[in-house]
């Protein structure tokens, strides 16, 4: 067995069916052993777009792949990377490189940097496990490294191939097994403690993040929130980890500035079980949320800590299970959530909640994932009724909705893709739609446009350097082989929204929106100003 | 002073006009001390177009700028940065950063990846200095230093802001001296070697590359050559340091896939003087160039190599200087080259090489810069008769042409820009055409369209994933607020360039062209298929 065809045989056993990238000359060998492999190849238009793509397919699937070429191809694709770690997941980046015979310290190759590490040395930065191949009799237990390391952390790998190595012909190395840090007795004595904490707690609360969809916990912790009546709240990269319209359920949190009941039930509470949330300028709402370290538990893919001390032998999955099955009491009934009243929407102007409004009424929650882009948009669709959301809210790298979209819509293709974009987030991926039309797929667009970066504007005021073209979306779409339809009131989005589900291709729609801000970034705004007035008269 | 003020002061002492960049929460100090240092701020559609707007700037005005915002924005611009390291081009990243106060080990902020440190870490790897500001106390000899480096070797340098020292006053540290690697007694003994070598060879010749153009050294290149008789070359990343119209001019020569007569003059001289070129697999065809390194003496930046010993202590600048007030005699006449024959053009289909031919006429030399994305247009530009002419001929990354265009047109207004590009690499950068319409500039963009990554198919023939999606590029360019034309005639393109050289607004011609590359890359990837078939079958 060649090595490019193991390689692409390990994406294939975790349920991979689609692998982005774009190729290039180091590339091709890959390229050929991803075509014979089976695997759908989808060529993007951009690598900061296959990145994105890869992650996004990744968090639904599971797992994701990418595959690039040396230097220009490797190096313009760190930053969605980089997102991807700073979010846990699970995308493996496969690289071409130059051959390794022949490799000389002076050689100067085309998208060559520095050395022949330089690419190497930079993902090493951003990923858990990253190695180049250089002997084909190692590759085999250099690949399978990075696949267990990154199934197991939910970060990123990284798998250089150099152009000589792809087609050489595995060497027999014995398979190590992989490393666990789970320990049994480590198990038992935080189980104890966790217990103890949830039964000797009158206002226990769950908080969970997005590891709890990164490692398929959502049964279980239903199953768990269920047996225990806890109420539950999650973090904003967490959205819909848990069901929204479950009577446990009761907000986002983001300390002062996310739902104030959410803030009430954790800031009350005398035992906070958070399970795979961490803790970030965004989710505790710049720093405004109150949680008593001592009253919490934190249970995550690296350890669970308990108070001020920390188990590094325990998983969150673990914890997860054996709570399950756990002793823990059913503290003081929680009475569930009051439904929460509808607002007085479908009037007034075009705004980022309005079409969130419009949203909730349009879309079957079960039938369709909505992928939204950084900005205004992700503050507003924390009020949108979703099972399946995808969003970047911690790293909150503009340009992840197109070419999320484009990957949501290949790993969930029974449901209906809807992307949430800003008209600033547009300019950087937007053309990935591009994409969309070459595999016959048709996502909805709704690109947010009030031609400025107007989530800056809010914290600093008007600036010439927040002002934005004004492209016409429409025509792009167009002139991309797709549809559009450019809006400007809540009745004429109505009206656009039925034209885009029914359309054959892809549909933009153009959505002209007032300059209201989501009342969250009002609020996370103006946190930013006060805190960056307090650091600009700063002399020593 | 306050630092911010400081730093965007130096790139005004260093002839400096335009800065180009993203805002993010990051950055907003840094953009407001922007705005107010008087320097234009040009804001563009995406990082990675940044970037390569402000690397086309410094190569033509010998320094540029670009301002992002920490993570999403600094991580997003890696791979223009790694490119202007290996073609040495002076641009200075400056990146925003949290506030130094308040950091903690544990901190999650947005756009922070692993620690602090990634992103300087990242950038240590593509840049000759790079530094992040801790301390106003030492921020302007941190400053100065990025800035000396940077102008000294030509390397892109960085410098991270943090939040709270933007608007911090300086300290008044001392200015230390820059360390010089100038030695006077090493110049000397370098000059006696050199001098000696031209006298006593018969057939020098003169290997020119871009740090010719880096340093100011053409007008002085040109006198040299002048005085000593001596026949030129130069690499393709150098086109145009000399004049391509000077009787001294042999051709571009890239080993046995370039012009056949520099190939001759090359390899039959028994003294190649290098003068800020670096031999690439690109350059030397890959590696089809016989020159044997004891005949060669090579001046650069760094070092100059005079057969195989390095005189570390002296530099190409120096060298030039002396040895145009040396006593090198002039050696057995060079008769100059006769004018080239002209092709038989203006008839047969369009292709990259006719629209070379079209442009010889159409293009007045002296009154224009012709800027090239990579791919087959920037191999038959090797026939284009340019004095002004920029493109990523070593490193190679796609998507340099239209943000090279944009920043070119405004470092020289005076002149009109032709930018040459692939429909792959508008994919990914075409969209800043854009900010071609928000300065009000007009370059003309031609588009060759031919739907496939072509260079990739002439290397390993047909595959479904080089095939591009056909886009509207007229439609694309007017939605933008631009306008265009599509040809696919030799006599069409005529037509479109005379209403592009009217046009108020940037202009894009969309040139259909036939599946026929250049002889140059039909070569070059001859060279590469070789190469890749004699790598594929290795076992071990």
């Amino acid at each position: 067995m060649r090595v490019g065809d193991y390689l692409f045989e390990q994406f294939k056993l975790r349920g991979v069916g689609d692998i982005f990238g774009i190729p290039g000359d180091f590339a091709l060998p890959l390229y050929q052993s991803l075509a014979e492999s089976g695997l759908r190849v989808v060529v993007n238009t951009h690598e900061p777009a296959a990145g994105f793509a890869a992650d996004a397919y990744a968090r639904i699937r599971g797992l994701g792949g990418v595959v690039v070429t040396f230097g220009a191809g490797g190096l313009n694709m760190v930053n969605p990377i980089a997102e991807a770690y700073a979010e846990k997941s699970p995308v493996i980046v496969v690289s071409g490189a130059p051959e390794i015979r022949g490799r000389k310290i002076d050689t100067l190759l085309h998208h060559k940097v520095r050395t022949f590490e330089t690419q190497l040395n930079v993902y090493r930065e951003i990923t858990g496990s990253a190695v180049a191949l250089s002997d084909s009799a190692t590759a085999g237990e250099a690949i399978d490294h990075v696949f267990e390391t990154t199934m197991r952390t939910k970060r990123p790998g990284y798998i250089e191939v150099p152009r000589d190595i792809a087609f050489a012909e595995m060497g027999q190395s014995p398979r190590r097994a992989p490393r666990s840090r789970r320990d049994p007795a480590a198990l038992r004595e935080v189980m104890r403690e966790v217990v103890a904490r949830l039964n000797g707690s009158s206002h226990p609360v769950v908080y969970a993040g997005v590891e709890i969809q990164r490692f398929g916990l959502r049964k279980k912790l239903i199953a768990l929130v269920e047996r225990l009546g806890l109420p539950v709240v999650t973090s904003i990269e967490g959205k819909a980890v848990f069901p929204e319209d479950d009577p446990h359920f009761v907000g986002i949190y983001m300390g002062h500035i996310g739902s104030e009941a959410a803030m009430r039930t954790v800031e009350n509470s005398d035992c906070v079980l958070m399970l795979g949330a961490f803790l970030t300028d965004v989710s505790t709402g710049i720093y405004t949320a109150k949680v008593d370290r001592s009253r919490v538990v934190s249970a995550s893919a690296e350890a669970v800590v308990v108070g001020y001390h920390t188990y590094t032998d325990v998983v969150l999955t673990d914890l997860v299970e054996h709570l399950l099955r756990s002793r823990a009491a059913r503290p003081r009934s929680f009475a569930g959530q009051p439904p929460r009243p509808q607002a007085s929407w479908r009037v007034g102007a075009l705004t980022s909640t309005a079409i969130i409004e419009e949203l909730n009424t349009l879309l079957d929650p079960s039938r369709s994932m909505v992928v939204s882009d950084v900005g205004d948009c992700l503050y507003a669709a924390i009020d949108l009724k979703a099972e399946n959301f995808l969003g970047p809210g911690y790293y909150n790298s503009m340009g992840f909705g197109v070419p999320a979209a484009v990957a949501a819509q290949l790993a969930v293709p029974e449901k209906k893709v809807v992307a949430l974009v800003g008209d600033g987030a547009f300019q950087m991926t937007g053309m990935e739609l591009s994409t969309a039309k070459a595999l016959g797929i048709s996502p909805i667009i709704i690109v947010l446009k009030n031609s400025r970066y107007a989530t800056l504007e809010a914290i600093a005021g008007k600036k010439p350097y927040f002002d934005l073209e004004p492209w016409d979306h429409v025509a792009i779409a167009r002139a991309l082989g797709g549809d559009g339809a450019r809006v400007h009131t809540r009745s004429g989005f109505r009206e656009a929204f039925a034209h885009a589900q029914s359309s054959q291709t892809f549909f933009l729609i153009e959505a002209t929106v007032a300059p209201r801000m989501s009342s969250v970034w009002a609020r996370l705004a103006q946190e930013v100003r006060t805190m960056s007035e307090r650091a600009a008269p700063s002399r020593r």
